[in-house]
């Protein structure tokens, strides 16, 4: 069974341009901020900013025709809010699977491919699954959200080793609650560290140890 | 011993603001332009492209006191030529070892850094080194070229064994002439590809073979 996809966060636009159709959260730079502190600024508009777990600059889309006159040149990030998050968010605004978008505004839709493009790489050489995971989970909660960023199936018991190996999943002793069905219960774990950090910089290029 | 740091190429100011001081080529975004067309005419203006293997986006820098009004946001880039590139320059332009950077202007000594850690970083995951190598080379010399980026040894062995076994590392068949002192000769090698390419995707992170 193919896995669900991750889902973004979209506003329908209700005026000129683009009316009707769905656009990533944004705005303009103010004069007395940097574009992180925009982002942020603009975000929190839409959502309870105590659940973006992680935010960074992906890059900047300057196509003169983006969209009419003025031109803008935007500069885009990746926001990641864990699985069990449900922010409020006002009226016009709902979540979209990225593999089943609505019309989207602008380049949105280009913006928010190159956004999953670049979780799917993270999700291999960092621990950036700490900002898609609840604070507990078990290693299968954990496997369905690796194997719906990356869009293919994933081993839960390989996922297991390798996140053990690089020091950034710890079992937390305890174990879920078994189903209704009974069964062995779930261990629960955690991940070591909520801040990003690169786990698998290449063996060769290290510092020897000597 | 430790390795010779990369250079940069900088050019030194003969206007306010920062008269006197070094700054990476750049200039204003034109109307027409996306800002990967923008740097690549700046460029041009300073070196021959087509010494140039490689660019990429790197970040936006925009701290509103990053300089004097009127603000200006910078999205900066990062360029490689190859060691054995030897670009004519304009007279106000040399190169300068990053990790002994003359005065720069604005913030272009943070941004020169951040191209260093991003360089540093694909060195790891990609096969990013073709555009650091001359197009045919030892892999002495070419141990010397990641050390010098990478600030740290790096033995030649390793360094073959995991590049071959990536399948960016080439053998020509042919080897260089022998130095005054005799001894074997040495294999000469290329890379595979000249364009970027992620060549170690986590092993867990892959589709299942089956």
């Amino acid at each position: 069974m193919a896995p669900s996809s991750p889902e973004v966060l979209l506003w329908q636009r209700a005026r000129d341009p683009h009316t009707g159709r769905w656009a990533l959260p944004g705005g303009r730079l103010g004069a007395t901020e940097d574009v992180e502190a925009s982002v942020r600024r603009h975000l929190a508009e839409k959502v309870d900013l105590g659940e973006v777990a992680h935010v960074e600059q992906l890059s900047v889309f300057s196509d003169p025709h983006r969209g009419p006159a003025p031109r803008r040149v935007a500069t885009a990030f990746l926001g990641l809010v864990p699985s069990d998050a449900d922010p409020a968010v006002p009226d016009d605004t709902a979540w979209h699977p990225v593999d089943a978008l609505p019309p989207t505004a602008f380049d949105h839709g280009e913006i928010t491919r190159a956004g999953l493009d670049r979780l799917r790489a993270k999700l291999s050489y960092t621990n950036i699954g700490f900002a898609l995971a609840p604070e507990i989970f078990s290693i299968s909660e954990l496997r369905r959200l690796y194997a719906s960023a990356l869009g293919h199936r994933v081993s839960a018991t390989n996922l297991q080793r390798v996140l053990t190996r690089r020091g950034v999943l710890v079992p937390t002793g305890s174990t879920a609650a078994p189903g209704p069905s009974g069964g062995r219960p779930a261990a629960l774990f955690r991940f070591s560290e909520h801040r990003l950090r690169v786990t698998d910089p290449f063996a060769t290029l290290r510092p020897p140890d000597c």
